[in-house]
């Protein structure tokens, strides 16, 4: 099997099925194996996840832009969700063993055709970032579209690609290579939301904790529970093991026992490689010793 | 994808290299996907490892039992390995998804064409097993070639295909349906290695330990460390986690630390899974939960 990768195109449209329906037909149409789309009205947003092989996706990535960018004004749109563009973040996302690398290739391959094709300037994002500071897409995003219509010729604001002017309608868009992040939870067996709350804030990295880790503390009312609820934001560095180890500890030295973890929708598989390695100390464990990716890789 | 299913013939066959080489070919010319041949001179046995969509499998492993027929006498075949037949063995095995009722059935269709085509009498082994006494291969194997010659014509060992007469040059064939088998081992921190025979002999099935575990106790002496070396015959019933977990508490009963643990080989990725769902108590955790196995089932 050739080698694939993920793309997860974020679009500033959640309302018009019509709007929907093309942008997702572009994307399919072009080569692109679409696994998933999400759309919410209130955010006004829909995030579309496929795969296609490295060059077939860039492609089916742009597809998907040049529809958003003919259909989506951005002077007109309303949303609760921060956005900059039409076509608002363009993520993309190893699979398998494909490296990181090659994800960074692919984001700037698709910046510049970006930018060549449909005039829109683009700023890189994650592991494309070309400045430090843009690692951070909510710091790249910050504002919004009318807040870079005025702020774009700012000199710590200019584009890494096209200059420094907006494209009227659809704005500009953040292009970027990230690892997959991972949706977990993890339930503790106890009515009282502070102890979930001072728990989140002692693993997130945000307040010292766990690289790569949100977490917040909910009650799970209906349940007799609580909720750590976190994203790892990279699974190379904290992995489910790692956080869920450091909740049990924090857990049972206020007398409190987990219930139960949960891990929300997908993880690529080496990250489940990886909690596999870490909960029987195997360091030696390997995606290729997964039988089956054994044989679908080779095919 | 179209669903896949795991074959893994042993042949009464490690030295002509002239035989191994036309066995294995016979299977992938008919349509199997060979992942390995394992060919062993002392033994006088060679174990091939293929893949194929169900039909195409029986086809494959008749292909390679046919040349075995032409090409092993087991009148002149002596080896270490007990044997009672040219083919000799014949499991079927789920792969990914696939549910173990298919790998019954076509182990059964595979016993019924041995005996049609090539006169073959069958005993059906493991979840293929149509006599309880029989799911055990060793029991079903038990004196070789020669004993069942002999005693063929006793009422416990008529075959559950064809009459009680063996092939003359090449016996009979054991064909099963059966979970992979895991090898997994764990090295503790002590040079005595006592510690590792006496939890090897607490945990083994045999012994009254986990069940579907075999284990032994070994020193590793270059390294300073002991080995507690296991086979999981069913991970579904015992898992890498639970005698992960059962040998580090033994070992601490007695002073001593796990170094670390060893999975050879593949593990199926259902067992992976397994493993994270007891790691992490996350009871709901499912093979679909695994980004790529999402993308290559559908494809």
């Amino acid at each position: 099997m050739a080698p694939l990768v993920e793309c997860v195109p974020n679009f500033s449209e959640g309302r018009r099925i019509d709007v929907i329906t093309a942008i997702a037909d572009a994307i399919r149409e072009s080569g692109g194996q679409v696994l998933d789309v999400q759309a919410d009205a209130a955010h006004n947003r829909m995030v579309v996840t496929f795969v296609a092989e490295p060059d077939l996706a860039v492609d089916a990535a742009m597809a998907g832009a040049a529809v958003a960018t003919d259909r989506i004004d951005l002077r007109r749109h309303l949303g609760e969700h921060p956005r900059m563009g039409a076509t608002d973040v363009v993520p993309f996302v190893p699979f398998a063993d494909l490296p990181m690398d090659v994800c960074v290739g692919l984001a700037h391959v698709f910046g510049g055709r970006l930018w060549k094709e449909l005039h829109i300037p683009v700023y890189y994002y994650g592991e494309a970032a070309s400045r430090p500071e843009r690692r951070e897409l909510e710091r790249v995003r910050r504002g919004g579209f009318e807040d870079l219509v005025e702020h774009i010729a700012d000199p710590d604001r200019a584009p890494d690609v096209g200059p420094a002017q907006v494209h009227p309608s659809a704005g500009a868009t953040a292009v970027g290579a990230r690892i997959p992040l991972i949706a977990y939870n993890v339930n503790l067996k106890t009515t009282e939301v502070q102890v979930a709350k001072d728990i989140a804030r002692m693993i997130r990295a945000s307040s010292g904790g766990l690289p790569n880790v949100k977490a917040l503390g909910f009650a799970l009312a209906d349940r007799g529970l609580v909720q750590v609820s976190m994203n790892l934001t990279d699974y190379r560095v904290t992995n489910i093991w790692k956080v869920f180890t450091a909740i049990r500890e924090a857990a049972r030295d206020r007398g409190v026992e987990v219930e139960a973890s949960e891990i929300v929708g997908t993880i690529p598989l080496a990250a489940a490689v990886g909690v596999i390695k870490d909960a029987v100390i195997e360091p030696a464990f390997q995606m290729d010793q997964i039988l089956e990716k054994k044989v679908w890789a080779a095919e």
